[in-house]
């Protein structure tokens, strides 16, 4: 089984992640929305590019049966429920409703990924069990880094690290691409987490925003048991 | 300042590089080689990207003016005068020639990088005069990674992590992406080198061709001061 990563939703290109098995990861926040939603009982979340589109499927649903959620730099969008903190979406808001979602980097990455064989995702709050899952599947392993505007944001990477030193406990002969080899590497040298993040760009914007109490959730270890799945354009 | 990576020579994209101070790197061994062949006396290195144009250009040139070095799969090319093993460059042999190369991975990212502004030869055996030279250039800084067929490679990497390192001593305020303050920590927590790139598929190809003392010599620090510079396909 090899395993990859690549940096940012800029970088994936069709040849690299076709038939593959893909884990998307944007830990900032948009995957640990998502996996903290469905784990609340959520029913399904739908990634939208744009606010227009998110919309415009909003108009086609009853009003209860639905939760718009997302950001655009980082804050919550005019006329939304919910931002992208994954700490507003508490089982007695999202329990059976539809997540309408739209972000930044998370949702553009997803959709660029049709040509994969499955697309899970990850985040470190979930990350032991995508390991697991990852090493039951049949197929190579591409983690796709939602990254930050396009460039390699360090909050997914080491989160990639530690996904990939999951794996290794399970299978030590795991044929690691360099920058797969160097994210573990990374994430053994700071099983803290913060000790690298501290240093990244989106941390910073994070923290400009005061948004603490997600960065603390966020980089929680494998705290939820499941793994959603995107397929057909839904996430369950 | 800014400083960025780009992984390799697959993820150049001209919006990153136009107007940019570009540095190639690709320690094993095209840009060690560059820098080996001018600071021994070589007049100038024509890089190509494929074995018949060297061999067109070589034609319009007296035998005695030129030099034919490269590689395909790391060996030495089928009726060319050297292989891509800076040791092989001596003053004896190099001096007042022109060198006529094409390799795998940095000749190829050599002709992608027309739109920067300049465009820096880099190895771990000049990196002290590539950081002081970058240091006094105006202008934002792309560091490229040839890499490895297309990916990341352990090598490029940590040597883009040296050279960083040393432009941080002359100006602790560069602004560093979140890939290039990585590269600096990694080359940080591996100052011999060694530790990290043992572990490089590039350096596991070259151990077994049995390329130990290229790889000893191209992990050599700052024993050359020359900054080779690419113009009009030319690198002096």
């Amino acid at each position: 089984m090899k395993i990859d990563i690549i940096i940012s939703a800029d970088d994936i290109r069709e040849s690299k992640i076709k038939n593959k098995i893909v884990v998307v990861i944007d830990m900032f926040r948009a995957t640990s929305v998502i996996v903290t939603a469905l784990s609340n009982g959520c029913k399904e979340v739908i990634p939208y590019l744009t606010i227009e589109e998110t919309l415009e499927h909003a108009e086609k649903l009853k009003r209860e049966d639905y939760i718009l959620g997302g950001e655009r730099r980082a804050i919550k969008i005019e006329g939304f429920d919910l931002s992208n903190s994954p700490l507003e979406y508490e089982e007695a808001i999202i329990k059976g409703k539809t997540l309408l979602m739209t972000t930044t980097n998370g949702t553009k990455t997803l959709t660029k990924l049709t040509l994969a064989k499955r697309i899970l995702i990850g985040a470190m709050i979930n990350a032991k069990s995508v390991a697991e899952k990852l090493i039951n599947v049949n197929g190579d392993v591409i983690i796709v880094n939602a990254g930050t505007s396009g460039n390699f944001s360090m909050d997914d990477y080491i989160c990639s690290g530690y996904i990939i030193n999951e794996m290794l406990k399970y299978d030590e002969n795991l044929e690691l691409t360099d920058i797969a080899k160097t994210a573990n590497m990374i994430y053994e040298g700071n099983t803290n987490i913060l000790s690298y993040i501290k240093e990244a760009t989106h941390y910073l914007v994070m923290k400009s925003l005061k948004l603490d109490d997600d960065i603390e959730y966020c980089i929680k270890k494998s705290i939820i048991d499941i793994v959603p799945e995107y397929k057909d354009n839904k996430i369950k």
